[in-house]
C-alpha cells in the first residue's frame, strides 16, 4: 500500500432537469471541478478521516474497528467474499453507533459521509482476498461546492472507493497518467475514467453506489456514474445510458449561492403540472425534444470540435431550455439576472439542477474573447455570485501517481 | 345631421400571438383605449378633416369632390346603390391624386388615413338612399398609441363607418347611453357595442374593415371586429369567433417605446421553427393549450366575477405563455424587465402582439392594492416606459350623446 492520490469530477445537468421527473430524457455530463483524495499508510494503528471543507475530522483505532464494528457488519467472520450490498437499516444503526451519531436525530450530510467512509472501508476491505483492515489517513479536498446539486457527495464516495478497492488489490491502475487540468482550453475530448479497465471502472461505481446511498437516501445512480465514468449519460425512467460521443466543453458555472429545495421546486412542477396538464405536457415534451437535439449536436461536436453552427445550435437550445424552465415556474431572479448579465456578453446560460437559485452554466464557444470571459465573471462576482471557468464532459475518476509535483491535484492536500 | 360623437375600442391580444401564424388559437379582446371621433354640420361648404394626434389637417370643398372624385369612384352616377367592396387598386390611384400623395412614393399611415376617410365618405353616402355629400367638420382624438399594435387604425375606422353611416341614415342609435369609462372598477362585464343593433354592427365592422384595408395592406379583421363588437374574439386559421361570455378585466398597460418590427419577429420565429420542428411545435401547442384554457377561464369569471382561484390561474397562464415567447424567441430585455419590475408587486405580465418591445399587459386583480398599483406605475414611468391603467372585454364603437358633458369623452375633442 503505497500513498494514492485519486479525483473525480463533479456533474452537471445540461438538459432536462424536472422533465426527467416525467418519464422524459435527461442529459448530464461530468464537471471538471473535482474531488480529491489522498490516503497514506500510517504507522500508529489508526484511521484518519480528514475533510477539511467540512470541518471534519475523525479517527479511530483499526482495533476497536476490528473489535466492535466488523463483527456486527460481517456476520460470517472473515469467510465469506462480501458482495456490494446496501447497507441495511440495521447496519446503519449499527454504524451510528459506532460513530458516535444520536440516534434519534437527523444525520449531517458530514456525519453521513462518516458513516458512508467507515461502511464501504469494512465491507470493500472483506470483498477482497486481503482482509486486513489497515491504518491510514485520508484527507479530502473538494473543489465542488456541497449541497449545490453538483455530485459533491458521489464524487467522494467515487474516490472512497477507488482508493478502497485499490489498497484492497481488488483493482490495479495499468496505465496511471496525468489528469491534464487545463486541457478545457484544448480540443481533446475526454472521457472514460482514467487508470482502470472498463470492468474495474463498473466495480468502482457499484460501491461508490453505495456510499452514496447512505449519504443520499435515494439516489438515482446517475452522479455517481458520470463522476465513475466522465463524460456524459443520458437517462431515462431509471435507465443510465452512457453518451458515446461528447465533446469537451468550457462553461461558466454560477452559483447564486441562494439555497433552494428540490423537493418544494419539483412539488411546485407537479402541481403545475396537475392544474395545466396538457399545456405542461407539451412544455416537457418540447424539453425531451431539446434533449435529444443535444445529443444529436454532442455527437456532431465530437466529429467537428470547432464546428461554429453546432456550437449556435447549443446555445439556441440553452435559450429555450431556459425559457421552459421558466415556464415550469422554477425561475428565480438570480437566474434572471444571470441569464441578462451574459447575455450582454452574447453568452447563453441555462439553470442546471432544480432551479429556484442553484446553479447555471455558461456556454463559452472556441474562440470567445477571453476578455469577456474575465468581465463576465467579475461582473457575476460583483453580484455575489460564485463563479468557475471550467469544463463538462471531461474524465471520470483519475489516478495520479505522481500527485506531489502534479500541478493539478490541490496542494491543501499535503498540508497536515 | 347633428353633432355626433363616436367611440370604438383598441384592442390587445390576450394569449395565442405568433402562435397564431401556426394556425393554433388566438385570444384577443378589446382595450379601453378609446378612439373618439366627433362630426359636427358645417356651414361653409367644406370638409374639415382634424387629425391632431398625427399632426394632420385636411380640407376639401363638397363640390371638389363632388365634381372631381366622386364621378370617378362611382361610375354609374348615383343610381345604383353602393355595397361594401375594397378599394380597387386603380381607386386607390384615383384617391391618391385627389389627395395630392405623391404617386411613386410609399403613403404614411396618416397619409393612408387620408385615403381610407375619402373612399368611406364617398361610398358610404352613396350606399345610403340619401345621396347628398355633406359639409362637416370631423376631429379625432385618439387615447391609443399609433403603431403600437393596439388596433389604433381600426378604432379609426369604425369610428368613421359609424359617423357617416349614421349621418347617411344606414343605422340609428336606438338607446344612446354613456359609456362609462370607469367601471372597470366595478364587476359589471360589458361586451357588445353600445347603441346599435347587431346588424347595424356588422354593418360599421363591414365598412370599418374596407377602411382598415386601406390602412393596413392586409389586415386579418380581428382589430375591426373587436373594436366594433367589444368583448373578445377568438381566432384561428382566418375564422374569428366571438367568445360568448368575456369578463372585464383591470389591465395595466404598459409600452416599452422599444420599436420592433412585426415582420422581423416573425421571421425570427419562423426560422426558429423550422430549425426545431419538434421542440417549437410542442411549444406553440403548449400555446394553444394556454387559450383554451384561458377561454374556459373567462367563462368561469363572467359567472363568478370575483373568483380569486380564476385570477389565480389566469396569472398563471400569463407566466406560462411569457415564457414560452421567451423560448420562441421574441423576447426583450425591456420585457424582462416590465416582467420583473412588475413580479416585485406580485403582479403578472406578459408582453402583448409581435414582442421584442412593443407592449405589455398585467394583469390587476379585484381587491388590489391601490398604493401598489400606484407604485408600479410610477416605477415604470420613471424606466422611461409609458403606462394606462385600463381594462380589456369593454365595450365596443359607442355612441355619446351628451358628448359635452360626458366625462368620459375627452375635452380636446372640442377644441379649435
Amino acid at each position: 500500500m503505497d500513498e494514492t492520490i485519486i479525483s473525480a469530477p463533479g456533474k452537471v445537468i445540461l438538459h432536462g432537469e424536472h422533465a426527467v421527473v416525467y418519464g422524459k430524457t435527461a442529459v448530464a455530463s461530468s464537471l471538471n471541478l473535482r474531488c480529491f483524495v489522498r490516503a497514506l499508510p500510517s504507522e500508529d494503528g489508526c484511521i484518519n478521516l480528514d475533510l477539511p471543507d467540512v470541518f471534519l475530522q475523525r479517527q479511530w483505532t483499526v482495533k476497536s474497528v476490528q473489535d466492535n464494528l466488523l463483527p456486527r457488519l460481517v456476520q460470517n467472520g472473515y469467510d465469506g467474499i462480501v458482495s456490494p450490498e446496501p447497507a441495511s437499516e440495521d447496519e446503519l444503526e449499527i454504524l451510528k453507533e459506532f460513530a458516535k451519531i444520536p440516534k434519534d436525530s437527523t444525520a449531517t450530510t458530514s456525519e453521513l459521509a462518516v458513516i458512508a467512509f467507515l461502511y464501504l472501508y469494512c465491507k470493500v476491505f472483506c470483498s477482497s482476498s486481503k482482509r486486513t483492515l489497515p491504518a491510514f489517513r485520508l484527507r479530502m479536498i473538494s473543489e465542488l461546492p456541497v449541497g449545490a446539486g453538483l455530485g459533491s457527495s458521489a464524487a467522494f464516495s467515487v474516490c472512497l472507493a477507488a482508493v478502497l478497492l485499490q489498497w484492497s488489490g481488488q483493482i490495479s491502475c495499468k496505465s496511471p497518467q496525468h489528469l491534464p487540468r487545463e486541457d478545457y482550453r484544448g480540443d481533446t475530448a475526454m472521457s472514460g475514467s482514467l487508470g482502470w479497465s472498463r470492468d474495474e471502472q463498473l466495480l468502482i461505481n457499484k460501491w461508490a453506489f453505495l456510499g452514496e446511498k447512505i449519504i443520499h437516501g435515494q439516489p438515482s445512480g446517475i452522479d455517481n456514474s458520470i463522476s465513475t465514468l466522465g463524460g456524459a449519460i443520458s437517462f431515462q425512467n431509471k435507465i443510465i445510458e452512457t453518451v458515446q460521443k461528447m465533446p469537451k466543453l468550457r462553461i461558466l458555472l454560477t452559483n447564486t449561492k441562494v439555497p433552494r429545495s428540490t423537493k418544494l421546486l419539483v412539488a411546485g412542477v407537479r402541481k403545475r403540472h396537475e392544474k395545466h396538464t396538457l399545456v405542461m405536457e407539451h412544455m416537457l415534451e418540447a424539453i425531451e425534444g431539446i434533449a435529444q437535439q443535444s445529443l444529436r449536436v454532442f455527437a456532431a461536436l465530437s466529429d467537428k470540435p470547432y464546428d461554429t453552427e453546432a456550437y449556435a445550435e447549443l446555445e439556441e437550445l440553452i435559450d429555450i431550455n431556459q425559457s421552459l424552465l421558466n415556464g415550469t415556474g422554477v425561475g428565480h431572479t438570480s437566474l434572471d439576472k444571470i441569464v441578462a448579465l451574459t447575455a450582454r456578453y452574447n453568452l447563453h446560460t441555462k439553470l442546471t439542477g432544480a432551479g429556484g437559485g442553484g446553479c447555471t452554466y455558461t456556454l463559452i464557444k472556441p474562440g470567445a474573447d477571453e476578455d469577456d470571459i474575465k468581465n463576465v465573471k467579475k461582473e457575476l462576482e460583483l453580484e455575489g455570485f460564485q463563479c468557475w471557468e471550467t469544463c463538462v464532459g471531461s474524465a471520470g475518476v483519475a489516478y495520479h501517481p505522481t500527485g506531489h509535483s502534479d500541478p493539478t491535484v490541490p496542494q491543501q492536500l499535503f498540508e497536515s
